[in-house]
């Protein structure tokens, strides 16, 4: 099942993808239908609604997160290109749901920095309340994976010890466009190509089963700290390729368009866009 | 004004404190009442019920912002005894809200870990939506302050480079027990005592004006990454006298009473509990 999170006149609204349109559901979005009781029961349920896939305006495939949870230096080749070693633990950091953004919606590159990398991720979405989840029953707690693109202002990540603050500027992260169930990729791990592009030419190409600290075992591991919940979403961490282990650094400028393209889940396709008015 | 989020049998409900007593609000919480148009006027309305100040049962202040956003190092005297250099910019790092809890709740110490300890802290909480905010201006964002405990697992904090896993577990942070304007203390930013209490012994005290970056610094700050929005809760980092900067380290153990003051805006007093049923 593929299912997304539509504008629509009346507001956002969750919708299924049928063939050639999605199919719209009650729900205001993918978060409010994950929290409801059988929510692959309410996924299924008869259309208040079609809007053609060619006119679908792609809000976040979660707008409104109750959390949002990233890992650092989770791809052995990301690690190397910056400088770090190889942890032990899964890197845990967040990021505010402000940041998010649409698959076609353009990212803001502030005013106050010039140094936005891309960072193309696989991004799970929580499908029930796991805490204290086993690693081995970790995915049952997952509702399917999408694209992301923790986009980061480098300057800002560096500026102190914590990455908090180049990683949640404002309209940066693409999210969607669709939430894609495990069957729809027959297999339960997703072991898919991921690649990122800035004006078509590819910057980061992996394969998400080269994770260094896999779903079942980032799952299981906050769900040890704090309680997931339908809709929270988990930004897997990127591999090499980014902008700034280049030498010369290379970061994104005003008009370029960064894409970002998981195999079998879809892709973001974002323009970049200086923020204006400030 | 003194306004609380009481749990009642009707679901938590925002109240405002009178003399001996809470007027309770139609909305579900302090976040909800600064969300709406007036929260001023909105808090000032005729009550719907009243709930002795001995009776009330504190759910945190605002139980599930937006955003919580934390300082590190931003006391002399903490920098210090944690061995960091005195930053340039605010450290800024999150929590999740499932890790509040109200001014009298347990603080629930996690089966992983032992190394669980306190750092009381000025918190503050945003009254109307901040974007690219001037600092001269940042105060008139603020609705208020409170008073919270970023209790904080060490020995997680420090496995990887980022502070946010030792700082969102479940069920520690205590958070109120009241929103606090500033015309209660006379004065636009606040300068109060400070004080973490361990079973009756003092652990730390300092003043809430000894903060290296200040409310208007701070807010100004975040604001220029992404939009502040009511009931947004900045921590504003603690003191020196942490239980992990002593020789030997000490730590909370279950039974103990943690007891956070801030002169004017009050205390919240929470038992350490043992986890259970891991």
């Amino acid at each position: 099942m593929r299912l997304a999170t539509l504008r629509t006149d009346e507001g956002t609204r969750a919708a299924r993808r049928e063939e050639g349109f999605y199919a719209v559901l009650p729900h205001a979005s993918v978060g409010a239908l994950l929290s409801s009781d059988d929510w692959l029961q309410a996924a299924a349920a008869e259309e208040t609604g079609r809007v053609a896939v060619a006119e679908a305006d792609f809000a976040p495939v979660v707008p409104h997160p109750n959390k949002i949870i990233c890992l650092g230096l989770n791809y052995a080749t990301h690690i190397k290109e910056m400088g770090r070693d190889t942890p032990r633990y899964p890197t845990l950091f967040a990021k505010y749901d402000g940041a998010l953004i649409g698959a076609h919606d353009p990212v803001v590159l502030p005013v106050v920095s010039d140094t936005v990398d891309w960072e193309a991720e696989l991004a799970v979405v929580i499908g029930r309340s796991a805490r204290h989840v086993a690693e081995s029953e970790a995915l049952e707690y997952v509702a399917g994976y999408t694209v992301a693109n923790d986009v980061t202002v480098r300057e800002y990540q560096r500026r102190t010890r914590e990455f908090l603050a180049g990683k949640t500027f404002e309209a940066t992260t693409p999210l969607g466009p669709e939430l894609v169930t495990a069957d729809e990729f027959g297999g339960r791990e997703p072991d898919l190509e991921i690649l990122c592009e800035v004006d078509g030419e590819v910057m980061q190409r992996s394969r998400t089963s080269d994770l260094l600290f896999g779903v079942p075992d980032i799952v299981a591991y906050v769900s040890g700290i704090i309680t997931l919940l339908p809709g929270d979403v988990i930004l897997t961490g990127t591999p090499g390729g980014v902008g700034d282990g280049r030498d010369p650094k290379v970061y994104l400028a005003p008009g370029q368009v960064l894409r970002t393209v998981i195999e079998c889940l879809g892709e973001t396709r974002n323009r970049c866009l200086r923020e204006s008015g400030v």
